[in-house]
């Protein structure tokens, strides 16, 4: 692993239900253009309110990859 | 919406379930005083232990809403 | 309350499906060794990815406990 | 001054030209419900972008008044 | 207290003798128009000089209440 | 807007005038390769000094954008 | 001084007097299983109110000891 | 420019006006006794309210400068 | 005041009773050499341990003072 | 350089030896795609341990790059 | 990896040479009563200076282990 | 030392080699004009890039001596 060249793009997922399933929208989305993600990192955990309540969660995170 | 004022108020939540509960219970209490709130902010996540186990969980949130 | 002495350490646990299960697994192997744990504070939240999904959530946290 | 005792609240302004104007408009607005404005500290500038150039610029800041 | 929601505010209290009055000095002032206070945090210690020596103290401090 | 997946980059436009134009200047060269730039944060603000005067401001930025 | 190794721990002490109490409070507990303190430094300041005044002060403080 | 050694010092100017003129009025009061000022970078941004108005802008900056 | 430029230095004092007294005695120090001091801002504390008590108290501050 | 617009990405490299060569490695394998790049900014130094050794050296950093 | 609770804990190391060095030392004192050490962070670099020069170089670092 | 005064001064300090010299340069040219230096603080480590390879290190510290 010491050889390796990592860099990180930040994403913003979103999800009507949880902080999890925005990560994992954001990994989903990214994944279509990004090859080799290895790891990500939660930086702000926001949301929308609509009618008093959580209408979609908005999770950002740092996603690195291994440049090829 | 490039008009409005915002105030944003800092709250803390409880739950013994989840951080996503914790969060709207936030709110649902919030929005008994508050009209019009738009969007949140997480700004810390703690929580009480009882025997070794997450007893409940407390998340400290900004929320912004439209000073009319 | 006002005369205990608290110490915190920080641990980091990790869990294939949420991140209040990697805190409750991180508490749960403390527990085995530390006494009287109070009360604990989110620090960071990371996770491995694997084949463009999460693979697991590793999540950071100061935990409190009373010095006796 | 030594024995005021001062409250801050924290609130966005916007606006389509500058941020000096965003911050007034917040001042101009917040001046209709509090008394005895003192200070202000920019704690954040953000904004809009419409067809690749800035739509309206969004000022967040901090609004110190004396407690009467 | 797991069903608790609280809301927090920031003061700034001075004296001209100590840290630790600045505070108390921000919580009576606070306590005439809020109910149950229960905890606060400093967020910042400053002063004004006078003649090259401390003319007061001013304490900025968050103090999170019951919402009821 | 609950399904979408934003990325984010890091952007630094100069200006000899002002924050506001060395802002949209760095906005203007980016739409010529990124559509569907939504929001911008300001991240630091800096310049270079030429005979004791501002000669340029140098604004940094995040600029977010839906992956389409 | 130069071939020491050094531990910190993170403890939190409290006192109904003071911050240097409390910090006090907290060396002479941990005394009890630390040998070699030889710095700290103070990294919170809370407290908790009861009847709109300060019950106690709790002060978080790293405390560096050399590792024989 | 690889073997010079830099001084930065911290200086607040202020303007009725803009952000930038009170930058660019620290610079010129601090060009009467530096010399070689290179680079700035704005710290903070403050303002006194007068009648609900922004009365002055005051801004921090670090300046950079050779040293001789 | 909104056309004066201050400059700011960083200071620590130290004292062996209170946090108080550090500050005053750093101000005491700096008033033989630094005209027209005006503000100062608590930006550390720290203290060394001699047999498991506090020995003496370090405390950092910026202090602002008038250009003329 | 004023009217230039940079663009900057995080990186992070390894090496067995020391945090320069770290550094040396990402620039070196990001040089491959990207050109004119003209300064970095080291954001977190790290690395993992083999048999209680360091094993090699992680540093990320930003690196800006004039975009053309 | 995903079952695994590690525990990280705070080290000063120093060296008469250089930060690498300053590391080594710390996880070479460490290794001697922590065992399963896995990574490292750098969270200070610090130093002393005698006659003009770096005296010795005071590195912090995080350390992670796995709790068996 | 309880009873010392100490000022700290930013300086950047450059070298095409390594960041310890990088320092060591800084501190070399601030002893010609700062007595009693006694220890320094890394706070950032920059560098400038010439053909995809670091073209010299700039590594910015504090620096604390005691005010005679």
């Amino acid at each position: 692993m010491s050889d390796h060249v990592y860099k990180s793009v930040e994403l913003t997922g979103s999800s009507e239900t949880s902080i999890e399933e925005a990560v994992q929208n954001a990994l989903t989305k990214a994944s279509e253009s990004i090859q080799n993600m290895q790891w990500f990192q939660v930086t702000e955990t926001r949301g929308h309110i609509v009618d008093g309540a959580v209408g979609h969660w908005q999770v950002s995170l740092k996603v690195g990859f291994t440049l090829e």
